[in-house]
């Protein structure tokens, strides 16, 4: 019996996930009982949308970006059919219509290929969430940028010679604003934090921080005390509500993702009941993106339906709680540092640890800060700024700790 | 509607399983349509088996060990009910017999709380596995030689020493043979083995060695050298056949292995398609575990039934190829390593590097070797260890190189 998979787009990941198909289908049917088949493919100068549904059980979705794309997917569901996308835009901002579609039509919907490279983070955090209740997601999600600060940590090169590095080796686009702004990372959290939480979460609701400003300094710095600065996407569950976001920080040694370099993607969920689990893995390349299409593909022809519960409007935290590093550059004086400690103190924010240099008239002040609510450090930071014996902006990133301690 | 569950044991993972099921239940219903509900509890003072049975859509076994828990699963399958274990012991010893009762019975198998801890290894390899074809599996299975090993390496205690501590934590048994000998990781490597490859392997087949005779020296020199000890579980296809076997092994650093500390377990699935994917987590304690067994109820409640396929014979290799650290204690004169290195040349075992120290009238060699057919490394050693210079038994652990590389 065949599975009839129409295929939308045909560029690098779709012309993989044809071939792999083809020689994986003897496989397939021998596990699951029917041979997937391409029976229809639409580029832009061939094949015919309604003509491709006609013909298939499962329409894939590999064009990418946002139109056409939510059009032929929300037309695929409406006929009745399954779908499988790797659309990270498409569902970071289209989601809701989408999952509602797709749970009307009773047809699945799946996107593993959309979060996370090769590492299966849709399908665990799914099968997670009934059993325990997931509180926190950590993710290095964007491989592009991981690379980059695991190429300025491990060789001093500025931020600009590793964007270079990454470009020349394929690993970044020409234009890689995307990428390093955190953006793409941003559209990830929100689809992970839409599925883990069932709040309706998008692209808009998650601010994010690039890693366009940090410098080999910093990260020399940090190394010596042991972090490791990587672009983080947070989506936890807090008190005041749900908090998605991304941003650089500095993690401790023994945090499992301190130790991702390379163009790897991870992600920590952490549960009350597991504890944590780290999945790990390269970031996305054509065969590996192909890899989980396949793979998702192939849950689809078993049924039934996995999708997202509809959506419960949850609030979105305002303010949260973040340990911070803190580098500062003052004049060698007297009482400078006691006035820091003091405007510090006063907006509740407890220092863990200060390292002071001296460079000729000028000091360099290091400072790692127990967690505290971001509005109260940023508020301490702004008075410090205005203090006169400041030599330069002061300069800050989030640092994460381990969750565990490596023995107890 | 309520979804029965009678619940076989009733220990520390037991107790701990029935309140978070009671906890999570009105959630599974939310998600899943049926409430689960603990209908009936075997122990050994109450309880009766057949009546527990026929109040039951689903039994989960937790009694541990082979009988009477083989006698109740196979009895529990014949009666139509899915069946849901934690008892690695039972499957790595009669799984052919059990998975034939369950495929035959239609009814759903499921133990992922057998192997890996918090660590959702039977899923993922099950759900890899029709996309790709597995090539290899690395793992630490076992949360206590992890342990015991991450202490002597951070603390230089002796072997003797950190199982004590490691008694003392709760995380060693008091007779900890079954752990430190490899025997409980050569049982959950047969499980992993037998899903990822199709072959009926069975802890009979599954060779291993335990930590108890390696020293903190060991360890201490090949830190210098950037490698770190685990006992690693090996699950891979060769040209030769299929080999599975758990040994001491250094790690690379940028091995995704190597940063694996303490108590925890991980796993590494290779294969060309997804090149690798790395999961990792706490090992097992009672909560952890209660986590696993119910989320495997809550996917029993949603059919189909998804059951390893019938098994496949294939050889088993009789020779492996791996790379050795070989430490050698030899009486210091001329003529001594150009002898060393022509034993080792006749069996075509290559040097990577050596390192030679004076102590005294003695010398120390410690070689790291290239990868080579395990009989050649093997033949090399007892022709050395017989040259009249040596002034110890030889020693060595074998070596896992970096997946990848940190870049390109």
């Amino acid at each position: 019996m065949t599975f009839r998979v129409g295929l939308l787009g045909h560029g690098t990941v779709g012309a993989a996930f044809h071939e792999l198909l083809d020689e994986r289908a003897p496989a397939i049917e021998a596990a699951v009982g029917q041979r997937p088949e391409v029976t229809g493919v639409l580029t832009r100068s061939r094949g015919d949308f309604d003509d491709i549904v006609a013909r298939s059980d499962l329409v894939v979705e590999l064009i990418g970006g946002v139109e056409p794309a939510r059009d032929y997917i929300l037309r695929a569901i409406e006929a009745g059919r399954h779908v499988v996308t790797a659309n990270k835009a498409v569902l970071s901002q289209h989601g809701e219509e989408i999952y509602d579609a797709a749970r009307r039509a009773r047809v699945q919907l799946r996107f593993e290929a959309a979060v996370g490279g090769v590492v299966p983070v849709i399908r665990v955090i799914h099968e997670t969430l009934a059993a325990a209740h997931v509180e926190r997601v950590h993710g290095i999600v964007n491989g592009t940028t991981n690379f980059i600060l695991s190429e300025m940590t491990r060789t001093g090169a500025s931020y600009e010679d590793a964007l270079a590095e990454a470009q020349a080796l394929g690993y970044a686009e020409a234009d890689p604003t995307e990428d390093v702004s955190g953006r793409d990372a941003a559209a990830k959290m929100a689809i992970i934090a839409r599925l883990a939480f069932g709040a309706p979460i998008q692209l808009d609701d998650v601010p994010y921080e690039g890693i366009e400003r940090l410098t080999s300094d910093d990260i020399a710095y940090a190394k010596e005390l042991g972090l490791s600065l990587k672009l983080i996407g947070t989506a936890e569950r807090l008190d005041g509500g749900i908090s998605v976001r991304v941003y650089p920080a500095f993690l401790y040694g023994a945090h499992p993702l301190a130790s991702v370099v390379g163009s790897f993607n991870a992600v920590t969920i952490e549960s009350t009941a597991i504890t944590e689990i780290t999945l790990s893995g390269p970031g996305a390349g054509g065969p590996q993106t192909a890899s989980a299409v396949l793979g998702d593909v192939i849950s689809a022809m078993i049924p039934p339906p996995t999708l997202p519960a509809p959506a419960v409007s949850e609030p979105l935290a305002t303010d949260v709680v973040s340990a911070f590093y803190l580098h500062l550059e003052v004049a060698d004086r007297p009482g400078v540092l006691a006035q820091i400690a003091e405007i510090l103190g006063l907006q509740e924010v407890s220092v863990k640890s200060v390292v002071q240099r001296g460079m000729g008239d000028d000091a360099r002040l290091e400072m790692v800060l127990h967690p505290v609510l971001e509005s109260r450090f940023k508020a301490a930071v702004d008075l410090i700024a205005r203090l006169e014996f400041m030599r330069s902006e002061p300069r800050f990133v989030r640092v994460i700790e381990e969750i565990f301690e490596e023995t107890p």
